[in-house]
């Protein structure tokens, strides 16, 4: 998307580690205007899925998810990080690494909102090793729900998710794809 | 607003120890439409406010924040819950107790996306006794923005954070406002 790939030039800034900061339009300042241009694409580029729900994690996959959510006219849920054991069965439960805050997670999500009646869109606004992606597909076959697919903002080429993702059959798209970057470089993969 | 106060009804719980579960539609799995006709209200609701830019907290505040941005047509930006000191001064910092997860949160949003210039609506799931609000409007003061109102879906009338807002000045609105709640019996305010 080619306004995305302005954006993040524009207001992006790589910082040591890998680190891409996309804080002022995506994920603490949200540029409400340009997520529904995001929304649209993502309804445009799964023209062809049947979905029902909209599964994202919290927190800074919630404000795309809904706004995308209006294009498909579905419901979302957003995945809840917690370090609460589920002691009574009503959670679907997997467990996500994150690399920047170097700790393990447990996610989950009710049982009552994702169902094998279920046809799951997956929404995130990055993916990088693929970790949290992971997650929420393990949360959507425990419920025996049809993954339609996962759309992210913007991917990491040059880490190992999104390839791991579309080995194993997953239908990825990513509104941006960054193939390298560095201080003041960044090279996008051509997605024409 | 009568069509959240049904819909409470309808899908609402009561649990032990004043909660209500209102998670299959606001706040684990979200009704999107509905975010959209809650969003519209808010617009109704603050009418007469000038608003530059909406406020809310991670995570369950981030949807209804989003879908209400689109009809202010603003960004929104959501104070993040961290246990990772400010040590470089780029960040407001407020404190906020949690009485679900009996902790305490530092509550940070960057200097960046919050400044003098900002006139701020405060948009946030639910009211009850008023410590999110109270961070989120310590974060604007401290910004030296001005604060336009605090929006609120469901408010918990018989805890004191709205009264107390109020009382200090705070032009708080809630579209739904509880005014005593048990297991088979809930009363809402009337606010006509």
């Amino acid at each position: 998307m080619k306004t995305l790939e302005e954006r993040i030039l524009r207001d992006g800034h790589v910082r040591p580690g890998n680190i891409l900061k996309v804080d002022s339009f995506l994920n603490h300042q949200i540029d409400i205007s340009f997520m529904n241009e995001m929304g649209k694409e993502f309804r445009r580029v799964f023209a062809d899925k049947h979905v029902t729900k909209i599964l994202t994690i919290e927190a800074s996959g919630i404000a795309i998810a809904s706004i995308t959510a209006q294009y498909f006219q579905v419901p979302i849920v957003f995945a809840k990080k917690t370090k609460t054991i589920n002691l009574d069965g009503s959670l679907y439960t997997t467990q996500v690494n994150s690399y920047t805050h170097r700790t393990t997670y447990d996610v989950v999500v009710s049982k009552k909102f994702l169902t094998s009646d279920d046809r799951v869109l997956i929404i995130d606004d990055f993916l990088a090793n693929g970790c949290a992606a992971r997650g929420l597909i393990d949360l959507v076959e425990q419920a025996g729900a049809v993954l339609e697919g996962v759309g992210i903002v913007i991917e990491k080429g040059f880490q190992d998710g999104g390839r791991e993702l579309r080995e194993s059959g997953v239908d990825v798209r990513s509104l941006a794809i960054i193939e390298s970057m560095s201080d003041n470089n960044l090279v996008f993969r051509d997605q024409d």
